[in-house]
């Protein structure tokens, strides 16, 4: 005998931000505003980050690519990202990384958040390079050479205007076609932009070098000849054992700053010196604990391999902005039954009624 | 300029099973048939358990529960969970466990499924449990006490009787209403059920005790002078760090067998034991590398914490009756620009198309 199942309360429906609704959001906002909004809700964390529990990414690696979670929480929400990387994806006309994510209420464990997290880790990227360069690179730096012209680079040049005031580009990629459609993508913003030849080509004059390359394999795409006194750079694409953009040489003649030492020690560009090499917690130059740039002559280094307080932040983002905007959906992600001990009563009940 | 966003390819849509039509999906298939063959997904992957990545699953505690995510995969497909356990959840109107979970392609990384795990987790929890009194109860056990008559328990009752043959329950609960509840959802099912006062009275008899209380606390639900020889325990109610349900002098005369000892040593039963005392492994028992129930007399003791294979098994079992149900929505969850490196431009693109 069919009976009707009750409305679920609120609580069962989880708000969830799709690809399309995310991209709305962003022009909603404006990609300046969001940009520069959420470098400032992960300033923010940075500056609190003591509070928060951390714990290297859980990776599950196989031939072709990586698998990870990143979770963390601080007393109120938890956070985790579902992220891939697998290089071999381009060719198949596929993103070498997708993600999603979702935010929790610590106090139920009942989930609060579920979004896409593709464009918003470019996102979140960007904008963490950026708010490090604020305190990193040489004052009044307006050139950046970006070697490495894939999916985060045009991300990467928007966040740096807007946060250190970058105008001229300076392109390199191995394809070409890559930088062609970089420059393409970001005309009429504005930018000086210049397309080079070789790396050598694009980092001169540059007061920022943003090294954001792809392969899965230690690769040199910097090698010391290059790097000049004064320089900022930004590495963002050593990101995983074996990963690698970066002479070992500029390492030795950089002040390195990193993100979470555990994980960066073991997937960043510093896997290539010993586990007991100085390196500064970005965190704590942004809460002006340490010291960021020191002179004019030094050699800065922001050794980015992304950590899981920067996607809680920007789901923190995100999630703030859902009430004023409504660009999300509901969806039906958590049984509640009327009585919490009745599951199987909920279930039985359900029979009958029609499939949604 | 708006310019048409172009029709994402296939695989950015993610089939997801809301708590709906997972609903909808047992009542398909029908409850009784749902889990014996959920059962044999169990036990197709319990054999092939050394092909599995193996880890404890990540737990971040907190002073009203734990949220954990509990991440698996073979060489073609990952898969994770996230739940949570709270237990002052009840208290509120809510429930103490939720959960949802994920598998995705190994290969490439990118989400195949993603569905509500309250109910699964239900469902592959009591599947997994006779799954092992298959190999562990007494031959011909028809009489099944059940200690802790919450959401589970009638999950229990139906999987015992599918996969093991049980006829009798003998149901006991500290709180009367909840026995009297699993009673009545459980009436008109052919069950021989017998409410008790006490759980002495409720073991009368009984081939199998499973205990599944909510407590978050070292109890002694069971002491050592109820349990009889021959008896099979099916504990589930165990499962985190301080949280045990059986006296141990029950435990030193038993044969215990475990899912994953390294995490069962931290969540299970035998967390009250030495590192050392000798536990079989279920799986062992499974594929025949290892002895179940050696006697009449024998004390078995499945300590069951739940483990990442089990869900993996059970989002196996679900994703293959998708296309013949199409009990699914589809989630516009991984961005797919048409050049895997033109992801900003695909954002760009969407700049003035409607909104969904």
């Amino acid at each position: 005998m069919p009976f009707s199942a009750p409305a679920p309360s609120h609580l069962a429906f989880v708000p969830f931000v799709s690809v399309q609704n995310m991209m709305a959001l962003v022009h909603t906002i404006g990609i300046e505003t969001f940009l520069r909004e959420l470098g400032e809700y992960l300033e923010a964390d940075f500056k609190r980050w003591p509070e928060f529990d951390k714990t290297p990414r859980v990776a599950a690696h196989s031939a072709e690519g990586v698998i990870e979670l990143m979770p963390t929480s601080d007393s109120s929400l938890y956070g985790f990202k579902y992220v891939n990387g697998h290089p071999k994806n381009m060719k198949e006309g596929l993103q070498t990384v997708t993600a999603f994510g979702m935010l929790a209420d610590v106090a139920s464990g009942y989930p609060v958040l579920l979004s896409e997290m593709t464009l918003l880790t470019a996102l979140r990227t960007a904008a963490t390079s950026a708010m490090a360069a604020k305190y990193l690179a040489p004052a009044n730096a307006k050139t950046m050479a970006i070697i490495g012209n894939g999916a985060q680079s045009e991300f990467q040049a928007m966040a740096f205007r807007e946060i250190v005031g970058i105008q001229a580009l300076r392109l390199y990629d191995l394809d070409r076609a890559a930088s062609e459609k970089c420059a393409r993508n970001l005309s009429g913003q504005g930018f000086d932009i210049t397309i080079c030849k070789t790396s050598e080509e694009a980092v001169e004059g540059a007061d920022i070098i943003t090294t954001v390359t792809a392969d899965k394999q230690c690769a040199t795409i910097l090698s010391d000849n290059m790097v000049g006194a004064g320089i900022h750079i930004n590495a963002v694409g050593g990101d995983c054992p074996g990963k690698t953009e970066l002479q070992r040489d500029i390492l030795l003649r950089s002040t390195i700053f990193a993100e979470y030492p555990p994980q960066t020690r073991i997937e960043g560009e510093i896997q290539q010196l010993p586990e007991d090499h100085p390196v500064t917690e970005l965190w704590q130059v942004i809460n002006g604990e340490a010291k960021g740039r020191a002179s004019d002559s030094q050699i800065t280094l922001f050794d980015s391999v992304g950590f899981a307080i920067e996607d809680f932040s920007a789901l923190r983002y995100v999630r703030d902005k859902l009430e004023a905007t409504g660009l999300y959906e509901k969806l039906d992600m958590v049984a509640d039954p009327d009585d919490p001990r009745d599951l199987f009563g909920m279930l039985q009940r359900s029979k009958g009624t029609d499939t949604p």
